[in-house]
């Protein structure tokens, strides 16, 4: 168009799409479009401001590589995963939650009752549950990918000390859908806040923290898979995790159990633990794919 | 927030910001998620589409460096580039028009009547004009950069068979505001299209062209700095700049002049431009800084 303005150019954009382009991505690309030129206009953006933007989105592809994924990092401490995330939640199941930039595959199997603290020095905590459908019936053969960060408040690939699969387990429930392992309480940690994302958090006023959390996968055969975390209810950052993971279901009490009271069989650890413990139940619920 | 929800989100965002953010820090990332999260909510953005979304921005962030600057070329075929510069727009002035990534600095200068089309083998192109302000008046001492792309459709930055300064140079206008000088007829050209935002163009329907044009940044004390481009009136993509840079005011027409009428004095190809050759008349309108 030779008299493209400010006022019709969304619409000459929308005029430059093919006839025959796939409907899903002119819906998509029209939104984002009239988004990004509502976004323009509302603030009046300037020249000066759209290089601090370009020069953002450089920095921030430089700073990028197989480990380090600053894209998913402004995406969620901007606020988007976690709403892609609540999108499509069910609420017949249990709430999802962000996967994260720090799952890795191929984690070892992890019995039911099996332990991932191995020798690091931090009190148990026992965490167990059912994984069930809607209806409240076991899942039979549900799997779940389990990890965490170690006591110093690094997950093993953040971390040259750890063993590769270091608090990182792979279980599968029996008839019953019950999972239980032993390990040490997460610590909340900071997302990577040395590059471009870390600036942002920085001029807003904002804390890289997240509060502590356990991850899982739960997948079984004919059920959704469900990325989730559950939170400690007594976690100072519960209420302002810099990446927006916290949902209501997810929150749940650590109990402090007295010494002698750990369970005599089932457990790896059955028989030594004499001391107090921290116990967690969380039930999770799997919605049909 | 522990009740984080798909409706709440961005405000809780909001409430992340600190109190002493600068103002318009705050105004602008607002607005910013603001519409990022419309745009998700809008169009239900599924796990799978902010997957590619993210996998796009790695790839573009992978093929930039100093040369290649992908995230301006999303910019300029998403037409953000092109509203931002008419937002700034002054109505009194000349309209502004996209740089584009191929601007070089430390041109030569470049006399007035100078000759910029050297060996080329293309017919001869006038182009002259008067740097001026609102009120009709001449500019002395007006600068204008002036850069446009050989007859092989490739800037010199772009053609390792050019020289550094091909096709462009530095021109300082005297008291009467006048520019003039002599090329060849730029001609339409593709944006790289090799990379990420070649697959959205394609995916679109769209296709990689500009109209053919020359580039001019002017510059003079007291006043705004203009950078704009001229196309001619019969351009094939005049309509259709994958750009959106095309503006009424920047269409002139390339006026074809009989053999034996080159001015005889005042270019460096006087009396030796026998043939006939194209002739461009643009005056540049500059407003007070």
């Amino acid at each position: 168009m030779r008299d493209v303005t400010k006022d019709n150019i969304t619409d000459v954009f929308m005029g430059y799409l093919g006839e025959d382009v796939n409907p899903r991505l002119r819906e998509v690309m029209g939104s984002l479009v009239r988004h990004l030129h509502g976004f323009a206009r509302d603030v009046n953006l300037t020249h000066e401001e759209w290089n601090t933007g370009i020069a953002f989105l450089e920095r921030a592809g430089e700073i990028s590589d197989k480990e380090r994924h600053e894209f998913v990092l402004l995406s969620d401490v901007l606020g988007l995963s976690s709403l892609v995330d609540m999108l499509h939640n069910l609420p017949e199941g249990t709430s999802s939650s962000v996967l994260g930039p720090f799952h890795i595959t191929g984690s070892p199997p992890l019995r039911v009752g099996g332990d991932m603290r191995k020798g690091f020095d931090a009190p148990v905590l026992l965490v167990e549950g059912i994984v069930k459908n809607p209806d409240g019936a076991p899942i039979p053969g549900a799997t779940l990918d389990i990890w965490q960060t170690a006591p110093n408040g690094l997950y093993s690939s953040q971390d040259p000390d750890q063993e590769t699969y270091s608090f990182h387990g792979l279980q599968t429930v029996g008839a019953d859908g019950r999972y239980a392992f032993t390990t040490v309480r997460p610590v909340e940690y900071t997302v990577p806040s040395d590059g471009p994302v870390g600036d942002i958090l920085r001029a807003c006023g904002r804390h890289p923290w997240r509060p502590s959390h356990l991850h899982f996968i739960a997948e079984a055969e004919g059920y959704k898979t469900l990325v989730t975390e559950v939170f400690p209810e007594d976690d100072p950052y519960l209420d302002q995790d810099t990446v927006f993971g916290v949902r209501e279901d997810l929150v749940m009490r650590y109990v402090q159990m007295p010494a002698g009271t750990f369970p005599e069989k089932g457990f790896d650890l059955s028989g030594k633990v004499p001391d107090a413990y921290l116990k967690v139940a969380f039930d999770l619920t799997l919605v049909l794919a």
